[in-house]
């Protein structure tokens, strides 16, 4: 039975399912920030997914990626699947600017993040929903 | 006519070349280190890429993390395009175990690359030739 680990569930908010991977808001207004977790018990790593969930996986992350760069124009998206810290498989889709927090470097463990106050978080989701559908 | 970027030449070696991508080895010993580079001449997004090659790319990527896991036995893998200092599309394919120099970051603009010796070098391309054939 998937469960959502607990610290996704504590750093993000839902914007909506995939087919096969959820699609999580990180709770930091530096960046639009997108981490997709495929809904797979004890999935860890991206390549040890079977061969067919791969590829729908790996089109999910093109999609996510493609809708973020042709709506928001940001200079470079960032895709990320580490997991050193939180084991279960999630990868991260992060559009970037030079004018960002963490330019040129990557995002992961730099600063603090900066939480949404809830009415920015909620019209946040529903303009990343927007962008997906 | 595709070149490779003029970074990546200074700070990686030739493994091998794939289908699509050429597989480098980063010079820099704090980690088994490779690069892909897909032979498309002004790629720099990897969702950009058509259909078919983010299809093949994502294959390559696949597999050099599965020969990666299964023959290094790290901890994880941590596989990532960012492409926010050089923009020729690269994807780093990196072994990490919890004893790296700098686990659990990112290995991205953390500390100084301790270069191979030569020897080191040709030693390393070599097992790394061995582990993708």
């Amino acid at each position: 039975m998937f469960e959502l680990h607990p610290q996704l569930k504590a750093d993000t908010a839902l914007v909506q399912k995939l087919d096969v991977s959820q699609v999580l808001l990180a709770r930091d207004s530096r960046y639009p920030w997108l981490i997709l977790v495929p809904e797979i018990e004890g999935a860890t790593e991206l390549h040890l997914l079977p061969e067919a969930t791969y590829r729908t996986v790996s089109d999910e992350i093109r999609f996510v990626a493609d809708r973020l760069y042709r709506h928001l124009n940001p200079q470079k998206i960032n895709i990320g699947a580490l997991g050193n810290m939180v084991p279960q498989l999630h990868i991260h889709v992060v559009a970037r600017w030079s004018s960002d927090a963490a330019w040129p470097g990557p995002i992961w463990g730099v600063g603090e993040a900066a939480p949404y106050s809830e009415q920015d978080l909620t019209s946040q989701i529903s303009k990343i929903r927007t962008i997906l559908s």
